[in-house]
């Protein structure tokens, strides 16, 4: 099949619709786009669905660069390959895949390596091209590059994606469950499960239950934690998240005088095994290290702050404490061979997906998505292309 | 024998000589002390030899709290229990033992913890006293208190120290070997065995190579790292540290504009699977934490910088990289339960030690010890209290 493809649409442009971000904060605009054919390693995927994570609702309030526009949004997915550029030899056209914003190039040091997910030969970075020499798959009707987004842009019918940046999944996976772990949901799984490496019995403290970190929740449980507090100033976020396992909750906002750290280090007796920041916020990230537990507890750094931001830490408390500092990008998922692992368990009720979709709507109603996801409504909300 | 004993100074004050420390920077005054009999948990130790670390340096430099003067200084030592207080059960007159600042209870879920070493039964502190009801077990020929440190106070004849504080050793071992376990060379061999836990065949970075540098390169060799790169602004220091498996050297004078970092990241193609910062400069840790392996580099903080001194980390750079920061108090070593296993090692021809001693004094020539400490001249001086 190298390079080659059986269907009528194969080496030619596709038109379909897309919903372009054409400025900031401002509806996304669905109209008819032209997708070019995958080149060398490319792989032009029919999007199923698709959903919207905050990275996507960030990048689209954003006026200054990384932010460009005009751009087409979109990066957790699940579609079929529609064809498949020269050099393609790892999927083929009808493959089922979901693309991935983090490459896995499978050659480099990392990506051989079980320890690291952050591929050498393609950095991560919010490219707004597909490729390293700067073009994109994409141009509207007047003729106007529009950019792609972290290497997927899923708000369009159809998209061109490196090869690196697919995982083929079992066909029979749900779409509007398989696209979930295309970001969010496997990050926040994967931080307990890879990351941190979180042991049976032990005691978690998710500051944030967002979808991330309930997908932490979630990977916890599945750890075999025993205890697992969830930090948030929305009382509501307890009855969902007891879904995914958690037992304890703290409101921030209804604690008196004491820091969320002092709450969480007298409610475990010295402090928890492991914390997950997932908000996005320094100040956060100090208090879960300070909620840690001397001797062994594990701080792991999910959320993104603006950028500039700065983590700072008393060198005699780092020193004296034994307590450990750890990032991590999607959460130390390797996407080729960790995505499957994560979809077996979906597939044997093992790892909870279905709990994370409180909305779907048709691809019209994109706009919908940003605004619940903007008022707090959604966890995740499913995009279909076609109902 | 508990609380009892057979010999004729037991349960009686002892005359003995001690170093004592009456004012900051001021050569140490030999002089006749009186020494309490040990109370309840407490164990009375004829001291073989002490060796001179730099917290004891540190110590006898600051001027103002947390030091205290008069004070009878020294951590590292060897030494025999001359006699034991009440409910001294683990410990009999006559046995070797060295003393050790970190505590270790045996009974808090962090001693019954393979992954702490940090007790919360007794927290550690540079205490001016012997115990927790502030009181001492030195005072001078004028009656007045003198003050204990770090709970050993070695620089004496006699010590008393609580059991909490106490290892008893293999008789075999050599003094003046068995005493460089009693804090810097565990805790240099200790923060790449138990701390970073360094995986054979792997790749570190030593940023100062003193004698904690020295003894993390030890460590490294003796987990089977493939590469250890020291890193110093003196010369002469990559002669020493090929004796404990350096195999490159930088010498941080003399790499022009770049830095240290850059030339880690150069050298190992991408970074250092560990980095250990042994010094205690917080600008050392930033190149350190720069210097390690993006996607699973760890990097361990073991220098002591001054209090107050910041760590400051972009967080973008904590979440995007995939590193970890830890800190290492004793290097992770537990007191009772590890040391025997490093005393076993040095037995066993594994564990290197006698390099660490350049130099031997007797107890009345203490001071030489200072000036070869101050001007780098030694590792570990040994001082003999008789020879």
């Amino acid at each position: 099949m190298d390079g080659k493809s059986s269907n009528n649409t194969a080496g030619k442009p596709i038109r379909c619709r897309a919903a372009i971000a054409r400025k900031p904060r401002e509806p996304l605009v669905i109209e008819e786009v032209i997708v070019a054919p995958p080149k060398h390693r490319e792989v032009r995927i029919k999007i199923i669905c698709t959903t919207l994570c905050y990275s996507d609702v960030t990048f689209w309030k954003l006026e200054h660069p990384p932010a460009i526009f005009p751009r087409i949004l979109g990066h957790e997915a699940m579609g079929i390959v529609e064809s498949v550029g020269e050099g393609v030899h790892e999927v083929v056209e009808g493959d089922t895949v979901i693309p991935i914003f983090l490459p896995d190039c499978g050659e480099c040091t990392d990506c051989l390596s079980q320890k690291s997910n952050l591929c050498t030969k393609f950095p991560f970075k919010v490219s707004p091209w597909i490729d390293r020499e700067e073009t994109s798959r994409f141009t509207d009707m007047n003729g106007e590059t529009l950019y792609h987004f972290l290497f997927v842009s899923s708000f369009s019918e159809y998209t061109v994606v490196d090869i690196a940046h697919i995982t083929k999944i079992d066909p029979a996976t749900p779409p509007n469950r398989a696209c979930l772990l295309s970001c969010g949901v496997s990050t926040g799984v994967g931080a307990a499960w890879k990351t941190a490496n979180v042991e049976a019995g032990s005691t978690v403290a998710i500051f944030g239950l967002g979808a991330i970190g309930l997908a932490v929740a979630e990977g916890a449980r599945l750890c075999g934690a025993k205890r697992i507090i969830g930090i948030d100033v929305n009382q509501d976020k307890f009855e969902i998240g007891k879904k995914f396992g958690v037992t304890d909750f703290v409101n921030s906002r209804n604690i008196g005088d004491k820091t969320v750290s002092q709450v969480i280090i007298e409610m475990t007796d010295g402090g928890a095994d492991y914390c997950f920041e997932c908000v996005g916020l320094t100040s956060l990230v100090h208090e879960a290290y300070a909620a840690s537990r001397k001797g062994w507890g594990k701080t792991v750094v999910l959320g993104v702050d603006q950028p500039g931001a700065m983590l700072s830490f008393s060198s005699f408390e780092v020193l004296h404490s034994g307590k450990t500092l750890m990032g991590s990008l999607f959460g130390g998922v390797k996407p080729k061979s960790d995505i499957p692992i994560l979809i077996k368990r979906y597939m044997d009720k093992e790892l909870q997906l279905d709990e994370f979709v409180t909305h779907e709507v048709e691809f019209d109603d994109i706009n919908k998505a940003f605004d619940l996801l903007l008022e707090g409504k959604s966890l995740r909300c499913v995009i279909w292309m076609k109902k």
